[in-house]
């Protein structure tokens, strides 16, 4: 374990969830763009509600949050010895697991924060907290660190250029920063290639529009958004040269789950002979599942799709389906964009050999 | 022609465009389900405004309002002759087709008014009046039962339990009544078949929510809303057994505009292997182009994405693309349902077959 992450230049410059003076704080996300607001919470109740509000969102960033959340909780737990410590921990790690199904970096985060605690739990508890709070922010830095050795790793695959279409937002909002998707786009640019973006609007609730059109302003970095069935169109006429999109959980022979429409791109993109990639840390790759049938994707409130804000745009009485992800079959991907290297089918073989392309430094487990 | 539409049992409850005491009526499909509004129009120009502006919209109903339009027009020229008459009637001709590039039934509507005009310019001006309403009317009566034809065409494509998704709104509203896609799934329901409809959302401007599921919903026909990218996570789920949709243009070779995302839905039909039908009149079909790279599709204003009625959804100062069309290519259209039947690939050959399956009174040129 590192116990003091300090790296600045690893820094994004948009930290969507960080940990400052005993407190968690966030940006809501359910704000931008009109409202740049950071919460902040010592209550971890709160942190909950805010993963379960989606007022942070992205599968990293919940990890994350979730692994602050718990070493906030431990702050306030009083146990005479760690047995009653992580009596009080583990209901409360269970309320993290419980706030979304879908996401998998969520319960591996949470399960490496019990696994730290139970490995420590003979410390005094002071230093228990302690070390709590330094394994949340080791998970923290490593995404980073993570985000930034991927988007290297991703950047190659794209050219001088190159319009890519990407859906919801796998940028530095999702995550602790710098993005997945989008970090692949940012290297890119870092690398001195001119690349321009085509964001689907994504709804329900327009992370497409509101979060990733916003961050690439942010950066400069130019955009242009789309209603998400427009991909179709912007495909057909020749306007995009590869997709790249994020991943909530990716089973052991590559199929995905991402954002809701995810899969409709996919087909798109083969239909048009486009590269489509997904980019996710290994974090996001649950090896416990053969498939992506195995995969719980999440039903959401049907008041995402028939209001905006207070407006009902729906008729009153019309069912609805709200499904927040669906999975797109591993022969539709190109490659796996991971900070491992860029993993090619066959994924049952790829996802399983350690470092196949390039060594980073931070992928080793603690 | 007929001067005495009267044919009661073919009006459908629902009428978008009707004619009475002198006036264009309309109603108003922006307010749509939140309020029921009808229009009434004595100057032509409230009618091209009210096109432009979408309160009426869809293929074959912006046809039969721009023949009431100008037949609304016709009853303000004072012409001393029929030179004068034409010299003041093909300029507001004019106006009504430059409302909207896309859907040929507007084009065919009006040249039909102007052919009439000139046919029988030699009238006295008060009949010439009277006979140009009452083709406008021959339009609007006709529509509705070339679109009840169609619908008993296509009904039979469906079996009893089917859930047909559609995208945008081809029902009553889009039509003088009954509905092209939505008619087909109307004959079907009186032929006591139980259907069930998906409707897809339909951004920017939502006509599959606001408009197809109320019209549904109105006639009692089972409808879920789906956002458009769902539509791969349904089909993916086997929920669904057909795809019908309209069309606003069909090039001689079948290639299909219809609203943006038709394209998108047609790609994923195929995938799923699930047929994918286009309901149309025969008027929409434009024999003088020979596929759909000669289709216009019209741009539309960036606010249609970027705002939600007054509240802007968007960044600020982000590009954003609003085509409102796209083209479906031929190859994924299993059936082009019309008046005259279903017509199959080759489309170059169906199309061009006078009445190939069913024989309709309703067909012949006046």
């Amino acid at each position: 374990m590192n116990h003091q992450p300090s790296d600045h230049e690893l820094q994004s410059d948009l930290q969507p969830v960080s940990w400052e003076d005993g407190k968690v704080k966030l940006i809501d996300q359910t704000l931008i763009p009109d409202e740049f607001v950071t919460l902040e919470f010592d209550d971890y109740k709160d942190v909950v509600h805010a993963i379960c509000t989606m007022q942070v969102r992205g599968a990293p960033a919940i990890g994350v949050t979730a692994a602050l959340g718990i070493a906030l909780a431990a702050q306030t737990i009083d146990a005479p010895d760690s047995e009653q410590f992580m009596h009080q921990l583990e209901p409360i790690a269970e309320e993290f697991r419980q706030t979304r199904p879908t996401a998998v970096n969520l319960f591996w985060a949470i399960d490496r924060m019990l696994r730290i605690a139970r490995e420590y739990a003979h410390l005094p508890i002071i230093e228990l907290r302690a070390t709590l709070v330094d394994e949340a922010l080791d998970i923290l830095q490593d995404d980073i660190r993570i985000n930034r050795q991927l988007g290297m790793n991703g950047a190659n695959l794209l050219k001088d250029g190159d319009t890519v279409l990407t859906h919801c937002n796998a940028g530095a909002l999702a995550t602790a920063g710098y993005g997945t998707a989008l970090g692949v786009i940012r290297a890119a640019v870092e690398q001195g290639k001119r690349i321009k973006v085509i964001a689907d609007e994504t709804r329900p609730r327009l992370q497409g529009m509101k979060l990733t059109a916003w961050e690439l302003q942010q950066s400069g970095i130019p955009v242009t958004i789309i209603t998400d069935n427009m991909a179709g169109y912007v495909m057909h006429q020749g306007m995009v040269n590869c997709v790249v999109v994020g991943a909530d959980r990716i089973a052991a022979n590559g199929d995905t789950a991402n954002k809701v429409g995810t899969y409709g791109v996919a087909v798109l993109a083969k239909a048009h002979g486009i590269p489509f990639y997904v980019a996710a840390p290994m974090s996001t790759v649950d090896l416990s599942i053969p498939d992506g049938k195995h995969i719980i994707i999440e039903e959401r409130c049907p008041t995402e799709v028939t209001h905006i804000g207070e407006i009902r745009i729906a008729p009153k009485g019309v069912p609805v389906l709200n499904p927040a992800f669906d999975v797109t079959p591993a022969e539709y991907i190109a490659g796996i964009i991971t900070e491992r290297g860029v993993l090619r089918p066959p994924y049952t073989e790829s996802l399983i050999q350690p470092n196949t392309h390039h060594q980073s430094p931070t992928i080793q487990e603690d």
